[in-house]
């Protein structure tokens, strides 16, 4: 085990991490990982509440997902989806056709960052073939986070994944007021009117030009789980069809039965022109994004070949059979465990142990919730410097794999975890808390 | 069989493709695939010419990738590689840091764009935790290709897969005059000395703001595999070390012993501040990428938190164990054929076969070949419109996936093909001549 952490240490680069920390912090050695518990080579457990980064909706080695990845290879892995097709694939977006009532054109790629581009791309060519070349400007939210390639890095806000790139991002606006709310209980949620006019008067300055708006419908999540007014995604919605201007809703870690419904634009009741998604879309097993859009939108491109509108938009793994039948498998076990209340009873659960906790220890603030996430922020009166990753380090020697971002802790677990399950998760929560000499 | 079809055509939209193309030529539905072969649905069966979008480079189905997933699935599939590891991971980069001298340190991602675009923004963060804050410039080469996301599109070179995307890319110098070769035994192959003083002239002006210069050495695929010098390729890297300026190497169509050694860079015995790896990486069963660089660069962003110079970037299934796990597979196998003298014996039959149909068919002109490619252009006197389309129909009609570039004809098998279907490759693709009416 030792030698995996050196040679860990001696040739990977983890992603989102300061490799100095591992001095403090040496990387977990992974064993074997079923259902929420994670375990380590050294004997230990941990409860995965994040998801493994919000992807593991089903948690882990799941059978069916097993089964459906096994199944696939007998028959063959991948093959090139340029001119080709399988019966995996059209049960999958015939599948993803399903969640909405117009959004019924599937494009597949590997992760969220490809597929948040491949959205911009389409509404900036769609704009273009309509004559419309005005419209090239994009917005994004404040707070938003879409993914870190330098397109989708220009339409997010979080100044920390920014900085050392400005030379490569484009300066686009940014919405800001938005109206966060606690849970779908606070009256904002219902009711933005009273902070629409200012939202409204930053649209019209932009109203000719905006090609696209891209939201993280209701929860922005590396921003630290702020839940916004699902009315003020709905009047945002009402303004861009009103202005032909796209909506992209970036469902990549909120879609998929994540706030409950299979999408989180379905709060709002809203269809955006563009749904991404990614994450728990294959059970974060594998690799895969889609990017779903209107007839209307695919007829633009629909043409002849010489008339120059084709989206020539390449990806190696599009449609990778291994990703979309792992894929198919997920989104049926969802739908199964939606129609039976499990998300709905974990919504309860969660959200109640959370604000149980919170009550105890009176070091959470500002707690929120939906569907199969909660959040607060860590009060730090002292001022502890990284709070969050000292939290962090607690809960692996108590057996809980939690990463608040900065002093935001959060719970993200496996959509199937089960009541003795989620007591177990607040105990240990409870412990890493007490451990962290915090409480 | 017509239900796929019909639903295909429905729900699906096709990376890379004008879908109206779809009423003329219907998608392969795909039943199997083993080897170099494809069967279909409708009982026909196709040599995969492409390797599947240059992916599939040790075939469909290898038992050693399939035993290596279905062996990773018994463990755990993908657990968040934030702050954990795994033996198969440490193996990997072992082997990926054993590839070259200097670049010892690997960071992870899913596709090609996005390990470009991590490497172009390591590039620019190095040079800013340097304090050489006037390098933010990127150059590429003309008829370059680095991916389809903005930042990739922004140093590739293609006007086809630019021009409706203008407005989110920015305006990056472009090398040009490239000395391009027919192969190997070409004498500008080792002597580029005429040319240089061109290049060297172009470099010049960008030397005070550049940050990195990206190349796909020696082959340039999306080009329509266009092979160039090793000695220019050889004279760049002197010049950007000279200069200061950081050089990536794109291997991601070329690594992994597609034109003969493990990196397409040893053919100038050259090694590159990046290098970026995707597509036969994992003999193309799961989409991995990688990024390797030196322990120097590295070292850099090496720090106290608190300093700033965390590498931030996220990626969610970086580090995937299934992903890692069939690709050291396809790596050891791969190692193996290269040892056993299968890449040196490919390269010398599948280039003799080219040569010989096209001197037979004498429609195939500047033929062109290096390792496991083999192209050429098709000569086009009666202006046929997108003759390269006709041929690629008639390839299916007599058993072989072909997907010409425009006009440009290539062979990029499975590097495991054997004598006998190099055969069957050469006459599949006469008869796919043949029946384009074309000689």
């Amino acid at each position: 085990m030792r030698n995996i952490i050196q040679g860990d240490l001696a040739y990977n680069w983890h992603p989102c991490s300061q490799m100095k920390d591992f001095e403090s912090f040496p990387p977990l050695v992974i064993k074997s990982a079923k259902g929420a518990y994670i375990a380590l080579e050294d004997g230990r457990t941990l409860l995965d509440a994040i998801s493994s980064w919000w992807c593991k909706s089903l948690g882990h080695g799941h059978p069916l997902l097993k089964r459906a990845i096994v199944d696939q290879l007998d028959a063959f892995e991948h093959v090139f989806f340029g001119h080709t097709t399988h019966e995996k694939i059209v049960q999958l977006s015939q599948k993803l056709a399903g969640l909405t009532a117009h959004l019924n054109r599937v494009f597949y790629a590997c992760d969220g960052s490809s597929a948040v581009e491949i959205a911009l791309k389409m509404s900036l060519h769609a704009h273009q073939i309509e004559g419309k070349t005005k419209r090239t400007q994009l917005m994004g939210l404040e707070n938003a986070y879409h993914g870190e390639t330098a397109l989708t890095m220009s339409v997010s806000d979080l100044g920390v994944y920014r900085k050392p790139y400005e030379a490569i991002l484009q300066g686009y606006p940014v919405l800001k007021g938005i109206p966060y709310v606690a849970n779908q209980q606070d009256s904002l949620w219902s009711d933005c009117s009273a902070i629409w006019p200012a939202i409204e008067a930053q649209l019209a300055v932009h109203q000719e030009t905006l090609s696209a708006i891209i939201v993280e419908p209701i929860v922005q999540g590396a921003a630290g789980m702020r839940i916004y007014a699902q009315d003020f995604l709905k009047r945002l919605r009402v303004w861009t069809q009103q202005n032909g201007v796209h909506l992209i809703a970036d469902e990549i870690m909120t879609g998929c039965y994540r706030t409950g419904p299979a999408l989180a634009s379905e709060h709002a009741k809203i269809e955006a022109d563009f749904v991404c998604l990614g994450k728990g879309l294959t059970g974060g097993f594998l690799p895969l994004s889609a990017v779903l859009t209107s007839s209307a939108i695919y007829a633009l491109f629909y043409d002849d070949y010489e008339a120059g509108k084709s989206f020539l938009h390449s990806h190696t793994h599009s449609g990778n059979a291994l990703s979309v039948s792992v894929a198919l498998a997920a989104m049926e076990v969802m739908e199964h465990l939606s129609k039976a209340g499990q998300f709905k009873a974990l919504e309860k659960n969660l959200s109640q142990s959370f604000q149980d906790l919170a009550a105890e220890v009176q070091c959470l603030v500002q707690v929120r919730n939906i569907g199969g996430i909660a959040a607060a922020t860590l009060v730090n009166p002292n001022q502890i410097s990284r709070l969050g990753r000292r939290v962090a380090m607690a809960g692996v020697e108590v057996g809980v794999l939690l990463r608040p971002i900065g002093n935001e802790l959060y719970w993200l677990p496996p959509l199937n975890l089960l009541p003795d399950e989620v007591i177990d998760l607040q105990n240990k929560t409870r412990q890493a808390l007490q451990r962290a000499s915090y409480i």
